[in-house]
Parts: structure tokens; C-alpha cells; sequence
């Protein structure tokens, strides 16, 4: 298997992403090509690589705060474009990238086009939770104008995605909400509600934003892309401010610092859990090809995690699925 | 200052609230209303009361599940609604409840009516930062679909509460967003953003649910109902999921749980900091009358807060200024 892995674009330096590549692919048989600026990887790769780690020089590369259409359309020889262009042409298997989200959004629908009868990608985020399993939420952030049935596309999206690649069975469905009784929330709710208990799978019905990581009511959350987005950053603020007021309160107080201290192998635990790093990547789902989102502030450890993320779907063949259309796929997009 | 609370139709029994309204009152220069069921509320009083609280009987109660525009449309007679009747003939000048929100809304609505000039009321939520002062955020659920305009008036109703009723001097003003780049976010946010860019008050742009709580970026956050209602239940997920994990990562390890014996004091504070129970009410902006939404789950230490916010907020007389138009409104809703 071969992954292309943009190392430009991040917030860490490239190196770090090239060694977080090298460790993952020694992990498991994985080929991995970089993109980038060959003089600052060429140098990592002699040093800590063993085998042959292939470049795909690039010349320019996408910030983080550049507009995405703009600057796909201005920057066809980045690290992000040639990366998405090396996969359209089939020269390696998955796309992993730390960079701008919109740019990877807009530059996956240009280069690689929707699987027939998505009408729009959506980026699925994997939460750890209090019960053990893990949680999906998808659109995270792709689209943030829905119609009801793109929601269902996420819905038969994600399904396919807890089936194929995590192996639940049947997986569940819940609709984020912001009330569990039906006939809460918006006019876009109202609707997706209606066509969701019509679709192929198991509808649980409403889920409201608090109980997703404590009680995991189902496999699979769907929710337009602005709302993902701001439940993901609203739980991540959330635990900053746990964390950070409580290293605030030990401050200057002993032997509270003495409990922290003892407790430090607890509160790494937690920290392991939520970690970003270890969640290192979020697929863009319903794009022709796989194509995983990493974290703007991966570090060597994330991105070796999105890399798996990447190898993972690759071996589990959900995009043939997707492609092919799963049961009682519904391909009248709109 | 008469304040008139209904201890019907939250999730803890009446008594506890009726205590909690006692102990609030005694604090403060506030005579007190309860209504509900006199047959709970009277063996209270006699107990607890040193001075002559008043009781408003009811015959119904609102539940929390109950579909909003029906019950109160088939319960007249219940404390929720006899409440407001009574605020609206000025016998009492503000009302507080832990019920059920929507109905609250919806009889606030129909017997208070809205404040001329604006369309659609808000619920005020004011958060803990770790930056010290709060945050307040609106509209956190009592409109799940807004137009542009609603949130301008979100805007300047959260801004004359920040000034008016927490003493904070030309309060800025921030858009809750998926970025913060002008031009992110969905059709409703960009139409707002050139609203608020053209509002009497100062316009901070957008802001993102992650740093709300930690960097406090704004005085005062505005947002559509359902994205507001969905941050604020997201990050009560972050909260739980930390310190849930954290509990569960010391069972059985002697070492941590003696840390975190040490550290209870810390734990303590951090929860005192993020507890609803410190932070009990949430005004809700617009209507004709003071009215507080206590959280449903409010205990006695709660509902006196949310007795407290109220009397604040009568006491600042924000609804006269309200009522009279702030500087620069905008009276044409829509």
C-alpha cells in the first residue's frame, strides 16, 4: 500500500511530520511518498528512514489562513494539490494532510470529484467516549449548508464507515439535536428527521450534544458541517477549561500539588484518551479517493496516527463500497 | 423587590426549591412569591420562613417533556403560566422557573409579549472563562431557526445586559463561527457578520466554540438558538468526559487515589466554577417582564442563584432601557 503524505501546511515543522510518517510506516506495510520541499525532507529520510521513502517535490504551499478556492486555483504546484493529483492518477492509495481544511475540501472535490450520487463529502470525526467504543459524528465541517438530505448521505456515509472499517454491525444512527423528543430543533432537523427514519438503517432518533461522549446512544451522529464543527470545538473547549482551571487551583498549594503529582499517571490516561495525537486523522468521506484530514497542530505522533487512519480505510475497501453504492442506497442526490 | 418563583415543574421536588427561594430572599431585600401546590409549599414556609413569603396556588403543572405550545395552551391553571400572569398584571416584577424551557418561551410570549422593536427573544447564558470574568452568550435555545436580523438584536440585547446589569463598559461583541476568517461559516453567518459590522457596538468578528471559555475573546457571543443550545450542551459533554475519565482512571490505583484525596480542595474549586449550581439562571431577553430560566436540575443552592440573577436584573432596571430602545436601535425586526 502506498500513502502520499502532504507535509507542508501543518503548524509544525515538516521534519516532524516526516519522522511521524517514517514511524507509522514502519509499523505497518506501508509505502509512504512525501510531499513537499524535498531539500528539508531529503535530509530526514536519509537519517531515520530504512527503506526507500519516495518525494514528490512541490514548490509552493497552502496556509493554513488562505482562502481555499483561491488559493487551490493559484497553487496548483503544492504539496496539497500534487499530493490530490498523485492519488487521482492512481500512483498511490490515500491522501493524508495536516493543512488547511477548506483548501483540502475544495482541492479533493476539483482533483478527485464526488463518488456518483453523493451530492456533497463530509468529514467524520472519531470521538473516544466514557463507555470504551468509539463515537463517529459526521459532517464535522465540510459543508456548512446542509439540505435534509445530504444529512442522509452522512448517514449512509458513516454507516458504511462504522461497518466496513470498525466493524460494528448494524450501526445505529442519531440525529444531533437539541432535544431527544422529535419535532425539536430547526426546519433542516424537521426534515432530515423524516427522510432519516426512511432510510437503511437503524434511526434512533435525536441525540443531544452532551450525552454523545458519556453515554454513546448510538455508532453514528449525523449534523450539518457548521454545527459538527462547533459541538467538536465546543467539547474541546470544554475540557481546556476543566484542565486549565484545574492546574490553576493547585497553584501555589502544596499539597494539592503533592495529589497532582501522585495522580500524574491518571491525568496521562486522560490526556491519552482525548488527545488529538492519538486521533490523528478525520476521513473526507465521499470524495473519489481516501483522503484523511489530519490536525492542523499534528505533531509526529498524530500524523503517524492519521497515516493508520489512511491504511485502515484502504484495507477495508469502503471507497469500492461507496462507489459501487451500498443496500438501499439512495442516488438521487440534492 | 417582589420576585415570584415557580417551584412546580423543575426535576427536584418543590421543597427543596422553595428553600432555596427562602434562603436567596433572606440574603437580599426580596419578598417572595411561590407558586404551586400550597399543600408542599406551606409546611415550608412555617418552617423555614422568618418573614411573610406569599403563595400563588396552582392546580397543573408543566412537565419537562411536555410539547410547549399544547401545555400551556391546556394548562392555564398552572404555576408556569398563573406566574407569568402575574408578572404581567405588575404584581410581581420578575419571575423565575425551572420548568420546562420551551413552554417558558412560548407562555412568555403569549402572556408578557415581546419589548417593541424586537422580534424574537433570546436566552442570556453567562459562562465561566478562565480568564476570570464571564462570558455571556446569546441565543442559547429560545429560537432553533433566526434570520440575520435576530441575531443584531441578540447582539444588542446581550450588550446592554453586559453594561446595564454586569457593569461592563462598551461590552464588544463576537460572532461564534467555524473559523475565524471573514467569510467563514454558512449563508446566516455571513449575511450577520455585515449586519453586526454595521451595529452600534464594538464588532470583534468571529469567534470559535473552542476558545470562548479559556481566551474569552468577547464580553458577549451571538448565535442562533440551535447553535448556541448545541455549544453549550457540547461543552457540559467536555466537562463530563474529562472528569468521568479521571474518576474512572484512579479506581483502584491506591497511589492516585490518594492524589486525588490531596487535591479534593482543587476539585471542589473547579467544579464550584463550572457548576450550574452557582450559575442558575439564564434571563431570557426581549419579552415584556424579567423572566430567569433556572436549569432544570436545579437544586436549592441553584434556584437561589437564579432568584439572584433575577433580582440583579430588576434592580439594574434593563428592562426599562430595554423598553425605551438602546442608542442606535434598530427598531425595524425582521
Amino acid at each position: 500500500m502506498r500513502i502520499l503524505l502532504d507535509v507542508m501546511g501543518g503548524d509544525l515543522p515538516p521534519q516532524e511530520l516526516v519522522r511521524g510518517g517514517i514511524a507509522a510506516a514502519q509499523r505497518h506495510d506501508i509505502d509512504l511518498v512525501f510531499a513537499g520541499d524535498p531539500s528539508v525532507i531529503e535530509p530526514v529520510i536519509s537519517k531515520e528512514g530504512k527503506r526507500g521513502f519516495e518525494i514528490l517535490p512541490s514548490r509552493s504551499v497552502i496556509r493554513m489562513d488562505d482562502p481555499p478556492v483561491k488559493s487551490v486555483r493559484d497553487k496548483p504546484d503544492s504539496s496539497l494539490v500534487l499530493g490530490l493529483r498523485e492519488l487521482k492518477a492512481g500512483e498511490v492509495d490515500a491522501f493524508v494532510s495536516p493543512g488547511n481544511t477548506g483548501a483540502i475540501v475544495v482541492a479533493s472535490l476539483f482533483v478527485l470529484g464526488r463518488i456518483a450520487g453523493i451530492p456533497r463529502p463530509g468529514i467524520l470525526a472519531v470521538l473516544p467516549t466514557l463507555a470504551g467504543k468509539e463515537i463517529l459524528v459526521i459532517d464535522v465541517g465540510a459543508n456548512s449548508d446542509c439540505t435534509p438530505k445530504h444529512l442522509v448521505h452522512f448517514a449512509l456515509m458513516g454507516s458504511a464507515y462504522a461497518r466496513d472499517v470498525l466493524g460494528i454491525e448494524r450501526p445505529t444512527i442519531g440525529l444531533l439535536n437539541i432535544g431527544t423528543e422529535r419535532g425539536k430543533g430547526n426546519r433542516l432537523i424537521g426534515k432530515a428527521f423524516s427522510l432519516l427514519e426512511e432510510g437503511p438503517f437503524p434511526f434512533a432518533g435525536n441525540v443531544e450534544a452532551h450525552s454523545l461522549l458519556t453515554d454513546r446512544p448510538v455508532d453514528v451522529v449525523v449534523s450539518d458541517g457548521f454545527v459538527g464543527n462547533v459541538f467538536l470545538k465546543a467539547v474541546e473547549g470544554g475540557v481546556s477549561a476543566v484542565t486549565g482551571l484545574l492546574r490553576r487551583s493547585i497553584r501555589g498549594r502544596l499539597i494539592a500539588m503533592l495529589g497532582a503529582l501522585l495522580m500524574s499517571g491518571s491525568f496521562a490516561r486522560v490526556k491519552g484518551t482525548l488527545s488529538y495525537r492519538r486521533r490523528g486523522g478525520a476521513p473526507l468521506l465521499g470524495v473519489n479517493g481516501v483522503v484523511v484530514i489530519a490536525h492542523g497542530r499534528s505533531d509526529a505522533e498524530a500524523i503517524g496516527s492519521a497515516v493508520e487512519v489512511a491504511h485502515r480505510e484502504v484495507r477495508s475497501d469502503l471507497l469500492t463500497r461507496l462507489r459501487h453504492g451500498i443496500e438501499g442506497w439512495d442516488t438521487d442526490g440534492g
